[in-house]
């Protein structure tokens, strides 16, 4: 599932690859091919992956990449098959080497593929509305509706039912059947991730899609950014409010119910079930389990176990929430 | 004022109706016409209505309605002429049966009866930008001002003197005279209710509008939805500021002013001269009095009475937040 | 920089802009001209100014304007050549004589004066979509990108390698080079800001700009109002994410990062390199110093020294904050 739609430039030498980036390489063999790159537990031989937290150990002793970008004091720990490129600042390295494979997942200027629906043949039948402008590589299925202005960018797949909305754009996603999106909502534009830099921020390319699960539904105005080395996902019946902003790399599973101007840092993983009240805000990079409850306006900073009714800023549990302001 | 414009596809039969519900029908006369769905106060002979509350008993033991579906528990409150339809879950049925009063409520598609703005006739004339759309039973008063990629879908009525702002979705609506809508809000979409359900979410009908108050301004790129049974009001002389979401049901009072961002979960009420400072969430179902001041990013989860300042997550009196936080 | 682009239709008589606001004006020459409206510190000879604030004291007594708009409480302080206007209301007759210098700075209504991009002469090709709309005194430098369905309004000036993308809004705004602008954007539209008013709120005029400093991105679906007397700034190299709220005359600085969801209140200022976490809410007329990290959630209600860390609602040192939130 992991990117479907952008271009791999590759193969490149890794004499190449790592050329203009102050690497020592001297144990490189200059002529060798790589593929593709991809994360420790993707990638196959031929590829390069990356290696920058003691978090991924259990994924980087077993991965079949060819090469890694990595750190001196991780280097060890890769298998003897794998190359070490030791670099001081590996997710910099990882951003360099990813935009040669994948130049166009750094800016996300508008699609100059589009046409009007009405100049383009498209395998089903749609419902639609006025001025609405159809990209390349976009499929929709059956018995679809799509609303007055919206851009469907190149690379969307939209499955059957499904209603797109007015003054909505989409690009890099995949819809299942019978998914609601609605008005003015922006689907699948890069996330908000770059290397500060004092003169000018360094953009990371974005090779993750946006990814809704079938019967789900977005509201109004949400922005849901697609990820960077891995999808965002929304699952199945799962109902966003408006005014949301999903951040990339999250993981949002099914039958969730999330209230309006609710927003998600990036790269959190949601259980199933799960209710969230409005204006409440998830940090990054946290696990959320099944059945859990958020009150409106928490905080949420830290993992949530399965099955807990929690709120405030930071979150706590909610008998505690309510005995703290009586 | 309650739904002026959604189609009443009755009368049904009474058993009609409640076919296919796994409804104990016995005291049901089969040949009974069943008018409409309304709520007890504004039930009539002749229509349905539903009971699932103990709150609403006061209204219950007046209903001049001639079905009612609620429980057992309830059933012995409504008066003689009432025929109590006693089910498990009221607000299920209640949303089956609305559905079938007003069908075209329950999903949002697209307006597919508007034309440009240039291709029709309008009473008035109106300054108007490109490429706008107006839908079928679409009133628009003296003297107002309508920007760019503007959608007036079917069912809207504009006073006289308003201004609509760009890139701009509105449906279901009524505007008084002097109202502005800022660029890029989308107003009277169908609010944020179901039922949940493990397979697919069941959406209940909104067969509400949303009203606008003369004098009132509406910020940028803020979400107003319609109300389910009863409507969405902001009154007169009221302003919102950019980023707002006001969910159904809520009625705003007049000459209130809503800083940016703020947000209403749906079914609350406002007085008049109320001042919410931005970021601040309201709760469902509170009543907010007159001249209440909320400072900002304040979480308002109980009902607050007149002439009150308060602050805090959850809010307290602004006095305490400050002792409190010195 | 100060007001480029709105329209000065002074000269007024000093007995024509006093007329009809019931002020005493028997100290006046009938026959002065005044040029125009200014701050106490850029009011020349011939202007006139306003002084509401003792705050303000040391530019009012230094101040080259030839009539002031104060209270008798002030008045005193002004300089000899000041000739003092002595209402109960400095800001209301301000706002009142403001709107006779620029009367098109009151209300935003849509730009007649747009033309399809296709049908104008541009200096430079642009790289564009379909149906964009360009007003009056447009510049856009080389090698620029427009997507579809977006407004650049009036008054607008675009430096070169810029990024805008689609169903943008743009108006009395300034973009040095580089600078990107993410679908969905309001930018230079009218502040929040009027004297309340049981009937009818009376609006001030915004006569500032949008000023966007090279290299800086602004993320999809923000609101960035422009200034009313001052300008609302962005440095260089600043990063906003989606749905971010900028409201009139605040400044931020060079090197900032500020996450989605974020409100900025009014009138504050940030220093250079500042990091604010997701949906924190900055209240108005604050100054937040340099090198200043802000957790995700906060609410900013002080000003904030250089270097300092911060979380919280209010916001207080970090590190109190996960002591008492341990």
């Amino acid at each position: 599932m992991i990117n479907p739609f952008f271009k791999n430039h590759g193969p490149f030498l890794i004499s190449e690859l790592v050329s203009n980036l102050n690497i020592n390489s001297l144990n490189l063999i200059k002529s060798d091919k790589v593929n593709n790159i991809k994360d420790l537990q993707s990638a196959s031989v031929g590829d390069i992956t990356f290696f920058h937290s003691k978090k991924y150990l259990n994924s980087a002793i077993k991965t079949k990449a060819s090469y890694c970008i990595t750190n001196k004091h991780l280097a060890n720990f890769l298998p003897d098959e794998c190359k070490a490129i030791c670099v001081d600042n590996v997710l910099l390295v990882t951003s360099k080497i990813t935009s040669r494979f994948y130049p166009e997942a750094i800016y996300d200027n508008f699609d100059s593929t589009v046409k009007e629906i009405t100049e383009i043949d498209l395998d089903n039948s749609i419902n639609h509305g006025r001025n609405i402008l159809i990209g390349h590589n976009v499929k929709i299925g059956k018995n679809c509706s799509i609303g007055h202005n919206t851009i469907i960018e190149k690379n969307v797949i939209i499955g059957s039912n499904c209603s797109i909305g007015s003054n909505v754009i989409i690009r890099n996603t995949i819809l299942e059947d019978n998914v609601s999106i609605l008005d003015g909502c922006v689907i699948g534009k890069k996330g908000f991730g770059f290397f500060p830099d004092k003169e000018k921020n360094l953009r990371y390319p974005h090779i993750g899609i946006v990814y809704i699960g079938e019967n789900s539904e977005i509201g109004a105005c949400s922005t849901i950014d697609r990820g960077s080395m891995s999808n965002t996902v929304i699952g199945k019946n799962t109902f966003l409010d408006n005014q949301i902003h999903v951040a990339h790399n999250n993981k949002i599973g099914d039958n969730c119910i999330i209230a309006a101007q609710v927003g998600f840092a990036g790269s959190s993983t949601l259980g199933n079930n799960v209710l969230i009240g409005g204006q409440t805000g998830v940090s990054g990079h946290l696990k959320i389990g099944n059945n859990v409850q958020v009150g409106g306006g928490s905080g949420v900073i830290k993992d949530i176990p399965d099955n807990s009714k929690v709120m405030g800023y930071p979150s706590k549990d909610l008998r505690q929430f309510l005995k703290d302001n009586k």
